[in-house]
């Protein structure tokens, strides 16, 4: 019997290191060996959630990282690059999945710009691959080290890939991206503006237009795509709901395409894509499309009396979002079936 | 002591209905008369609304017209519009405030092309004064006829009202709006998709593009604005929460005007409207910011890397976007303070 | 390779049929072969559900009882008898596994006291044995026809069973059960008591007392375990969830039993089932258990001052209450790992 | 004109603070004169609360005690009583409403056993009359001292009050209270239990049995109603609803009550009271019949087939069961018309 692949967990109390946990539990060609968690090291997993195992939650310095194949990273943005840094000392083989944005960026000065703080290891940004799967595959599979990308950017740049590539959009407009997003999105810290009571029967726009931090990966990925650069203006929204997530994007194209047109160039473009869907003409992706599923589901529309088509692209935050692409990855780069665990 | 108004309210077992309810009990200068459901008569409303009373429900025709100063009628578009033929049949004194879709439009061919059905009183389109309160003051304070706004309507067209009437929207680009309502915003009709387990934990775009109902009657209006035509993208979402509206919009504007200038356009602009808010420049506009209230929130904010502001506006879609405004228009008609029993 | 068992799932777009559905498509030794629901006979199943497939939904009288091993009935009560009448008047072999509550009763006077009304096939009910298959397993193996629990009994009479069991509880006092439901456990019914705005932000209890039907159900059940009369009180609450279950149980018992001593003889009782689970000393069970799951988990604890116990047992409805318990009745049925696609 | 009764308000930063806010700002005979939270001193109400004012928060020593005609403290239990020791010590007039549970007890040994920790002010707790207006309403009158009942007291000593008064209620059983509140009964504290992703679709038990600080005010106040020991068994369950708050009551009745007969005992009881509702028969309270009000609405039910009565009361948490009935109390207090602000 062929041998399972040791992983390792860091940062299993968050909503995504859980979520990576029950993911990769099922997954039948994983053993998971460490799961990490510094706030809760020596707790039980279900003393944090309830349905949960009695497996032990260790310190990440705990991890004998020479011992695994391959690790998943759930840490908070700016404490990955030290975790990395350290592995990459140790170990020269094991595989690195990193949910947070730290190796996102192509430059330093970028991550520096979007999010306000020195990167202490540039030098590691090129080993890392941006891990959205259906537009990096190859590169995927090749490297040691995939940076797996945010939740919104991945909706968004999924919705708007087939248009771009194809140079359908006209880009003398902005591409306008009005996001909605559930509350696990914010991860699982106790601030009084994530409280049941702040929240629920609740919805807010926040880090509007030009500010929020996804605005910079998202830039970043669509101007390759294009080749040029790509004006992009973005608005995220709260939502009154644990999980899911949906742009709705804005794009101006020429006003011969119809409704049938764009959505026939959607489904050649992800036609052999397992965990991509694109909905039938007269459907409209929801949140309830994709909540607890890996999946990103997607519809596309052409507005009648304008130049425009209007994508809607739905995703599990903390499925395609997150944990879900993460395993994905995890697949690719291990040459196993890409759907594994995740269907 | 001052003889009260004595109101008529049709409708009253709808959420908008019963909210005029709950308004105009409160109200110091109003004696509701009679309540009206035909689908509910005979029955009190506490066995509707359990907070309520134990008023009687009447048949529509039980209503003595001649008895009334002033109708409400929050009906079903289509029903609205021989009520009124029959009402004016009657009384030529009795002013009427009809929350309906029904005298809304300008032409009769545009109610017929969005709401799919024959206007059988054409005529009276001319009596009736699109009762956005804000921007129509003088001719609903002159009128007998008012045709309350939609939700939606009333969100977006207060929202675009000031950098439209300035002359500083670049109406090249379309006016794009992206709407989230509350589930009243669908009336308390017994349909699998309004059921809890349907809209808990979902968010659901529907009738994007250039389809919903509410699309002619923002156009309409903001044409009139803006002396010219507007091209408007109006794409609603359902969210799981029970009452509220918010619309996000993204407008082409000169690229010299700072959120600051933004701002103060906007503040000027309702300076002395006792029911809009606008917010300072740190702020955006949230659901809370309107729930349960007569008001309309907004805030402006100028897009960093390109030239577009985005406004976002909340109201209360039983509020301001129905039983809220009308009873301000009912103020306006009637010469009473505004904000009578709004606050 | 071995044959897989072929199903059919009458009831397909009612949420506990659909959970079936769901359950069975993953299940390894499982074909499903004909999915019914006359009401949306002719339809695709993603049509209902979005994030389903593309299966055609049938008319009953489409099924070929003859080509299946096993028949799931997820139809409403009165409507499961002549379903079950039909097969067996067709098929000797087909087992049958009916999820209303047709056939859970021993007898005839009791279904029809709490169901008002006729009971067409008595003579099958002696056919039927109750599914708790905690409870009557042996018999669930030996037999073709297995009447599924409703959800609130199957928390409850697990919840009860182990002190009832070993005579700890003093029946001289009544049972008292306030229990508390997701909202699918009304069913998919448009219904205005159902909608979104009715539901959230309420709580509600209803049918309490000795009037809801799973009382006589309950009762049933606990008489035979006693091997005499258990006086139940029964109290169901709505709660604004979509899926979940939980009854928080008094019961009367020697005052010298303490916390301790009530788990260690819920654990001892429950020690080799494999969809049960008792939480230690300090834990309460809430709905997050078992969200999602096919477990029934519970607590117990001794009341400080008086001589009572409370049992607080969860369950999901849709899961261990519904179709869960249908599949883990199945596996037992034909010899199969009882938690085979169920974990 | 008259002058109005100069308040302060302590702690309104948390939930029942702002809701006392709220209340006395619509309260003819109330000026507003002092907002206090030490944690928010500075801020702007807005800056909290989103659709309150520009009035600024100051820091609970700013208050000039002897401006002032009433102080209403809404502080953390513990904190109020340090509070009221120094309001005490400068002023001989400022009548006191305490929302905290600091001066509820009798006994200063009571408060220490529920509270942990020891009463820096015994001597105190003589001075103040437990404020459940319907019982004690003569000597809050003639107080100038009153702690506020915490809310599920209020909910249910009103429930059990009719019965036990009239001596119907077998107290050789356990009155069994099985109670739901809302999250802001919780309080506006950042912890990760009161998350939004960790309260919805969840619910959970709590402090079930004789545990909850709340067991010991019920006890006490029933007891002093019976005129001997009550036993009382209390359960309180945390629900994913942001106000409200309802105990399902079981007593032990002669079984020769009707639930007529009940109904009929509790509408006398609560014959002229203004904020208690007693439904009839064939209703029964939910969180809808008192969300957003100031009301106690409630309902009996004799159980069918044992000597046992079934009480449901609803109580809003913030207001009956806080800001409302702090007001009630202050009315009644100040001789002021007792629901003046209330309805």
């Amino acid at each position: 019997m062929k041998r399972k692949y040791r992983a390792a967990i860091y940062g299993v109390s968050g909503y995504a290191g859980y979520e990576l946990y029950r993911i990769l539990k099922r997954h039948p060609e994983v053993e998971i060996e460490y799961v990490t968690a510094d706030s809760s090291a020596g707790k039980r997993l279900s003393d944090i959630y309830p349905t949960s195992d009695e497996t032990t939650i260790l310190r990440n310095e705990q991890v004998d990282v020479e011992d695994v194949d391959a690790v998943f990273l759930s840490l908070p943005h700016g404490a990955a690059k030290s975790v990395v840094e350290k592995i990459s000392a140790v170990s020269t083989t094991a595989k690195i999945i990193d949910l947070s944005a730290d190796y996102r960026f192509d430059e330093a000065e970028e991550y520096e710009k979007w999010y306000g703080q020195k990167h202490t290891s540039p030098d590691f940004l090129d080993d890392f691959v941006y891990g959205l799967t259906e537009l990096n595959r190859e590169a995927i599979y090749k490297s040691r080290f995939v940076a797996n990308p945010g939740c919104y950017p991945t909706a968004t740049i999924l919705g708007v890939f087939p248009l771009l590539k194809t140079k359908l959009i006209d880009l003398t407009s902005p591409v306008i991206i009005d996001a909605k997003s559930g509350v696990t999105g914010a991860g699982r810290k106790p601030e009084v503006r994530l409280l049941f009571a702040e929240v629920n029967e609740n919805l807010s726009p926040y880090n509007i237009g030009y500010i929020h931090r996804h605005t910079g990966e998202i830039e970043q990925e669509l101007n390759k795509v294009a080749g040029t650069n790509v004006s992009v203006i973005f608005s995220p929204h709260l939502v009154p709901i644990t999980r899911g997530m949906l742009s709705t994007i804005y794009v101006k194209i020429p006003a011969v395409l119809s409704t049938e047109d764009l959505t026939e160039i959607f489904q050649k473009s992800y036609r052999d894509e397992p965990l991509v869907k694109v909905l039938r003409n007269n459907s409209i992706a929801t949140f309830q499309h994709t909540i607890n599923t890996n999946m990103c589901v997607m519809s596309v529309k052409k507005v009648e009396n304008s130049p425009y088509a209007i994508v809607v692209s739905s995703i599990d935050n903390l499925g395609k979002g997150a944990a879900g692409q993460a395993v994905q990855n995890f697949n690719v780069m291990f040459g196993i079936e890409e759907t594994e665990g995740l269907i």
